[in-house]
């Protein structure tokens, strides 16, 4: 990651920025018409805008929403929205501390290292304070109509100083580990590693999270009953060891969900929680790749309880096993369609929690008010505050490059770096579920 | 209260305990068909049985779903799932110190003066012991097919251990306040207010507590960014003074609506949360009553914040204007429709909370997947647990007497005791939103 021949002059949107065309992966209506372009390559056009030099950038599944035509865009734009890269221009706002301002707008420099959440976010309304960050009024999403996305050499990232991670300086976010700790770390971290930050890690951290932290969950986890006021003291009734196994199901195995499950058996081991998990998928190769993933885990020594990867069928009857026909506490739904929803209904306990990452679509929810009523479901359904989940991703990211620090190899989550060249036929094949996660060098 | 005739002998399924014919408040099918019959005085059927004789039974919203031919039922049936009453006969369960069994078994008595929730739980599986009582896999909804209501002179309770409130013996459940001080509370508190314990006030409650401890709501109460991992630490980003006032809509003021704001109002207060509260309904007279409630509280000095009351359409407005068109942290839907939860998802913000405690019918929710998703909304659906909510549906009770412990003043939530004479009448008129909460008194 040498600096680019721009890089050391290009402080402010002065001349020296990187000028020109570049090549980038653009996605044609209406549908499953992905091609390599050449383009302008950005320029500075606000203040608080960065231009990034993409090192890699990534595949994700829900780039297929607009892939297939299911998006409802209909424009032409660069596709992508998980890029790794380094800052190679900065908008006037950059250099100066302003107080209330994002740190980065002091701290980020011109040659710094940096990874992207896949959707801007300001970091100075209210929402983003909140750590909502992924629903920020003045956000976009990389890869559409309103914003061209990572797959191609050069990306302009609005808001940059609200937006952007700053990998060259630990001290801009916190960790359970030192800022020393951090640096050590990041030093061995290759950037297909860290390009894990920018969506499927912290999603699948994001749907787990939500499972755990879900009041209607924490009976099961503390041993105090909800709402924390049928505590036995009187009354006879008390939670037993037995009402103390977290029961949960993951349904979709692709690199959100195992990463669901991966940071989901990280939680639980670690609180030391006895656990029954399904992990549930259609496809054999992504239930092949999970059984891995978790022979790897178990292998490190850290897991407890039992894990079952299962097709859907074979899921139904386990769960009525493991839970005494009451379903599991937790469902997390990591694939975005009606049949999933239905599923996660099927599995799920009374008084269980459906949490839904999967990027849906126009199609109604398939239940009547009737259904969520008689089995008092809760639902948190959206998009990962990828900006906010970053500090517990990236200490997962660290923990686990037994997994995320390799590439091509069975329990990796990224299956090869490929070319521009090889951009269209890596779209139709991960369509079909016939390769894993893809990531494209856009200089190769 | 008492003791009848019969209820010094009847330890036991004895003959001792009352026998013959009574009276009840009977819906027939299709709908809008109430009438008052003499059928027989229930007997106990199996060992964990309570027979109770009713003192007060009362008209609830969620009655109306049958009586409107909407409940999916079509079997004569007792109506009526709020009562008070005293234990005249109890099955050979009771009276045994048995492990692992509730305390009511070995400590109710004959004569005890009790309440009872809306729905049976035994009290005994894990789904109760989780504090999810309304959901037990044993239980039944009182006034439906599956069980005869409270709407008579006597009631047959199954799983009457696991079931009942014995307000003789305040040792059988934990408050904030000594036993003593419940003992003492309990002296002075009429059977028309703790009949409120047996669903609408329990059901309020859950609204407000399952708004209040959403992880989603958290960040605006503590300060403390979701999922506390956006900390502030180097990057900048903290949540300010202004970020930190709760905003709230209420839909639907009946008086479990009613029950819900006066939680809400109490726990924002007690914890000196600034808030911002929209009350909405369409009718012009729960609206003021509404207003009055609202007043009382204001006037005893512990209310602080803003809180509005206010009409479908005012309520949209107020909404944008108190949220920067945000839209508010929390929505408790308290009407059980679609136009409902459409105005719920109509003002509630990104990342925000529906809570929903409306009884819902076979109508499909009205949200697409992308709705929900490009919103992040989190919903919870269902029956409130009343067994477990009675601890502070209790304590509430004893702390606003001002307003639960009257009948037809302004700020109360009962409108009139009335006999079965008038149960037609008052279902019609309760049907058309002209009466508040009626109350039944069989023996008059």
């Amino acid at each position: 990651m040498a600096p680019t021949e721009n890089a050391t002059t290009a402080t402010t949107a002065t001349p020296g920025a990187p000028t020109g065309l570049q090549k980038a992966v653009r996605w044609h209506p209406p549908s499953y018409d992905i091609r390599v372009e050449e383009i302008p390559i950005p320029q500075i056009e606000h203040p608080d805008d960065a231009i990034v030099k993409i090192t890699l950038a990534a595949l994700c599944g829900s780039d297929l929403h607009i892939y297939r035509g299911h998006g409802g865009v209909s424009e032409v734009h660069t596709c992508g929205h998980e890029f790794i890269g380094e800052v190679v221009a900065l908008g006037s706002s950059f250099g100066k501390d302003v107080k209330g301002r994002p740190a980065l707008y002091s701290s980020l420099k011109v040659g710094d290292r940096i990874v992207s959440p896949f959707t801007v976010n300001c970091g100075e309304c209210s929402v983003c304070r909140l750590g909502y960050t992924g629903r920020c009024p003045e956000g976009f999403l990389f890869g559409s109509p309103a914003l061209n996305g990572g797959q191609a050499q050069y990306i302009r990232v609005p808001k940059a100083g609200g937006t952007l991670f700053n990998l060259s300086d630990p001290s801009t976010w916190s960790s359970s580990m030192s800022a020393e700790e951090r640096k050590n770390a990041l030093a061995n971290l290759s950037d297909s590693s860290l390009l894990m930050l920018a969506d499927i890690l912290p999603t699948g951290v994001f749907a787990a999270l939500q499972a755990i932290n879900h009041p209607k969950v924490q009976p099961v986890l503390t041993g105090k009953p909800w709402p924390l006021c049928f505590t036995g003291a009187g009354d006879g009734v008390s939670i037993l060891e037995e009402d103390r196994v977290f029961t949960a199901a993951i349904i979709g195995l692709g690199p959100v969900g195992v990463c669901a499950a991966i940071s989901l058996l990280d939680t639980v081991s670690t609180g030391k929680i006895p656990f029954r998990i399904i992990a549930i998928d259609p496809n054999a190769a992504r239930r092949e790749k999970m059984k891995v993933v978790y022979d790897t885990i178990d292998a490190s020594g850290k897991a407890g309880g039992e894990f079952s990867v299962l097709s859907i069928d074979e899921a139904k009857a386990k769960a009525k096993e493991w839970t005494n026909g009451v379903g599991c506490t937790a469902v997390l739904e990591v694939v975005g369609n009606v049949s999933a929803l239905n599923l996660s209904y099927e599995l799920v306990s009374a008084f269980g929690v459906i949490v839904s990452v999967g990027v849906h679509g126009e199609p109604p929810l398939p239940f009547t008010g009737r259904q969520v009523y008689n089995k008092n479901v809760s639902l948190d359904f959206g998009r990962c505050p990828a900006r906010a989940m970053f500090p517990p991703a990236f200490d997962l990211l660290v923990k686990r490059q037994d997994i995320f620090g390799s590439i091509g190899e069975p329990a990796s989550l990224i299956d090869s770096v490929v070319d521009f060249g090889k951009a269209a036929e890596s779209y139709s094949a991960f369509d079909k579920g016939e390769v894993g996660k893809v990531i494209f060098d856009p200089w190769k």
